[in-house]
């Protein structure tokens, strides 16, 4: 059994983790982590995991996580920078839901989340945690860095296109929509009920954190340089990502066909357990990955053939997090990468 | 493995079946039948279900389901009673999740229901699938009548006290509300996202078909002559069903404790794997069961403390219909109770 | 034109009570006050107003309210009862949307709101503002207590039945259901998207702050001591209540025709703009009231006829409150009562 | 006061109609067809409009329509064509909310509507119905084939920059975002609550009927050949409509600064009641603009600035349809276009 900590269980990835890993074959949940609701038992907080999962909450000074075999941190940006350095040190593996170990480019970094970085030193080990582009790596890491929501679908949206080197690089859309959970567990005004439901909008158009992340790993497949204009969106729904991608052809591309193009990504991910690439021409909806690993692909290209739209969704809380997360687990300690992640999305 | 058959699978209970056999450790799915989708992949239909399952619908004329241990039926009223007799005589079990064999009162059936039953010699035979109440007489039978999703919660509601005589049984009220794919999944207007969205109403109230189901079955286990009022309600969401139930304690029971009620509902429900009995004045909410087959009850009793008032909650098409359907056919093969139902709430 | 001030403009009922005056033929706003948005114009806050509302929030400080002809207070419970005496002084009306003037005992309101009730010489004066029911006291009132949301209901739904004496007074039930903005514009978890969308649940079972206050105002009309068990539940929509009333005939009514307890309410309600009487047996959607300030009613008598279910609904923000609110004003200061009142339902 | 008949009334548009003329000033409301609702209330169909439409449906045949001075057709595509000469002749004035008399192209109608165009004659009188674009034609027309709901949005996002010759006019992209009640109320399993709640989805990504229609209209306005890529999707919200419009900035205009492109929409919606332009770098969601007729627009201009980010939100049944309707029936009848238009957007 693997022994378990999380840090930080009281938000949604944290749930989301407890979730999954309730039902794990080798997960053995030690310690997870509040300082706020230091001995309050799990299940009061989450009454869901009533007779699932019989942790209390414990405060970080109490919680030994130093003797976990790996410690998910599901906690707010610069977290797990500060205590990873002594859980490696105890031969303590890390996996950082949020954005301390995603991104190689320590400027970036500090520029998009105002933050210093306080522990450069590890980032050159840090493991960008996408099994599908990084397996390998990901295998033989200590410290990953799980990648956003919103990158993973671009990122297996566009990755076909780009590695084969038919698109402009540089004059990559992405229009995405998350369901409301992706802000987070946070008493916030803009995320109540009464003003999220029945509406829609875009935010943050003029810059997110997920572009350069997105970025940096496109460029690490791209032949040539990389740009990204990306623009999230509020959806009145709790769990769920669309993102619609719009790559245009290069002229020395447009004689692909359809089948052609079909086929270069079912390629790409024939083996993959977690991606689906759909027949040509679907479309795909969130709810069919709901509370489940899956992402879904389907392709269209229409009108006059130079623009690829590329649909992929995904449930924000698993592939877009906790999921991947498990994945990531699985490969890093030599199980099937599918342990504990057969959950068959939720319809209706 | 048990060779499994559904008949009617394209509707939401029949979806589920599939959802919670997927994974079910000792199901085979042999044949799913739907006259309209007959040689349409069930995947095809269902994109939740795609690499999960394999099969395709088949016209009930060319499934052999004389072949399968157990057929579920996902049907509306009326189809379970014209197939189950030839069923049984090829030793097939069966269990309808309609209601052809609920209710044993012929006569209410027919009042009701409004069809003429068809198949009355196999009532006396015919088991109600409700285990918590009814488990030995499940574990022998061939032909189950699984219960109606608001029965379940008022039966189990109810119950104790009941059986305890403690309470006026012609007085019950039953106050339910139930999310919209309680309503089937059916082309009409009424049902509508732009007519059920942002709203709430009562239905029914003049009288609803699962009034009788209920009262037969209380009777059962009452001394006393038992009445209902119960009034149901729509709900803007998916899944999820909450039963507010009021039961007048009797002169005599009026001296009774709080702590000793919730003895009593603790005590009933000691040894049940999916019912949870929360602590006293919980306010339990229908997300903290949803996709699982868990049913939460909590007791309360307000103001004079004349009335005690049972909150309720399950997700209706697992507790409330196909996980029950499974949970009767695990006992009917002589299975662990819980085999291959034990998904953990989806939350948030 | 009216001079109007409004006291905590920034929540629901604030910004609903600027939607209806906006459009009212003779008022005039004239000062809004926030504390914490001083300087700020209200069409920032709320785009919806934007060309509609030129309006500055202004610190309580710096606003005159003393030139208004009558304040709003839609603020927390408790900031009224400090500032109404030297609004009332200077000659101008108040009507308070929250509880300080509602309830004439000052020990019940004390207990419920946990405060010391500042200002206990005007309650002899303050008028309960329900219009359907104290119409004439309203017209000469100089300072208003607005009632609660689900009072309304309940009280326009058992009043009728209770004048005539035809019900046991001491047996009511109430089992509402509130839309989300009904718990205000707070930064709470409680009420977040991913935490009320897609589920129900009840709250404050074992005892609400409008118990007390309806069954004061209940008590009025009843010759008969009234009791009254209050059950609410938060639905997952914006706006809208729904109240299904639960009254037991005596036994000396049960001749009663269902006709005769149709008349009963029409007649009771003939003369009312704003209080729909539907055909008996109806099932009145909250949605057929959103965004107006209409109140529908719709009575059942299922089973044995002992029981009268009389189904309520409006939109709590309007009838419910800030719509109310403006009823009471045009009555105070001799308007015909609908004046900007008049706009349709929102359907769908 | 204006005689009105309304053919095909039971719909979403029909009943926005119905909403809006309930209080326009200068509106008779004469007639109101429906073949299947013959002789019925249409309070009973809809209770939202009791005590404010006093009309019963009335069969095609029996309603004069010849005796309105304008019919609004509220139908399904192809009944205006077939009524309208008559009605011309007549000398009642029609507006249609289906698209038979918004394009010009015969052919292109031919297509996408799958039926032989019956009314070519009329084709070259009809006037496209936008006003914003198109006031003083419609002032003067008889034939008004009133706009879809996503092309308004799209014509006002691109329009001034298309004038102005600022963008690549084949390289448009629109990623637009209805809600569910512009599907229309129909009975469809795809329209369902269970089926669309909390899921997000895009369809008809490989053609869609609003392309040819907004394609016809941008090309009137721009010296260059006009090519748009239109993806919709379905968001669960009931009304609302979001659209994405995404414009690549020519490089002779990539000195323009923000202020400038800003005041290019300013300038070009200055005097215009029901657009609105916001603050540069705002975002607009849907519920700013809830039942009411307004539009807002406001500007993006990410990354390497190479793009001009669009967004467009107005309520689909409003601006979107009927609101829009009433507006050009407004122009026809030398009314001040907002008459019975001032609805104040509905929020929370």
């Amino acid at each position: 059994m693997i022994k378990i900590g999380i840090v930080g269980g009281t938000g949604y990835t944290g749930v989301e983790l407890l979730r999954i890993l309730a039902t794990h074959p080798h997960a053995q949940l030690t310690a997870i982590t509040s300082r706020k609701e230091d001995g309050v038992p799990v299940s009061q907080m989450y009454p869901s995991l009533r007779g699932r999962v019989d942790l209390c909450f414990s405060s970080p000074d109490k919680a030994d996580l130093n003797q976990c075999d790996v410690v998910f941190f599901a906690t707010p940006h610069g977290v797990a920078m500060a205590q990873a350095p002594e859980l490696l040190a105890n031969g303590v593996k890390v996996i950082d839901l949020a954005a301390d170990f995603r991104m190689q480019d320590v400027a970036q970094f500090e520029k998009w989340y105002g933050m210093e970085h306080s522990c450069k030193d590890l980032l050159s080990e840090a493991v960008y945690g996408l099994p599908e582009l990084n397996r390998e790596q990901i295998k033989k890491a200590r410290l990953i860095g799980n990648p956003g929501c919103y990158p993973t679908t671009m990122q297996l949206g566009f990755a076909p296109l780009l590695k084969a080197g038919l698109i402009d690089a540089d004059r990559l859309i992405a229009d995405c929509k998350s369901g409301v959970s992706g802000a987070g567990r946070k008493a916030e005004i803009g995320i109540l009920f009464s003003e999220t439901s029945d509406s829609f909008k875009a935010y943050g158009v003029a810059g997110h954190r997920h572009t350069p992340e997105t970025i940096e790993q496109l460029q690490r497949i791209s032949a040539e340089k990389v740009d990204l204009l990306f623009t999230p969106h509020l959806v009145p729904m709790i769990r769920g990502m669309h993102s619609t991608l719009y790559a245009q052809l290069k002229d020395s591309a447009m004689a692909l066909t359809n089948e052609e193009l079909q086929k270069l990504f079912e390629d790409a991910y024939r083996d993959e357990a977690f991606v689906d690439v759909m027949p040509f021409g679907s479309h795909p909806e969130t709810r069919s990955t709901r509370a489940s690993n899956i992402l879904r692909i389907a392709l269209h290209r229409p009108s006059n053939g130079r623009t690829v739209v590329i649909l992929v969704v995904q449930d924000n809380l698993v592939k877009g997090a906790s999921g991947q997360a498990v994945q990531c687990m699985n490969l890093m300690f030599g199980l099937d990468e599918t342990t504990g992640l057969n959950h068959v999305p939720i319809n209706p």
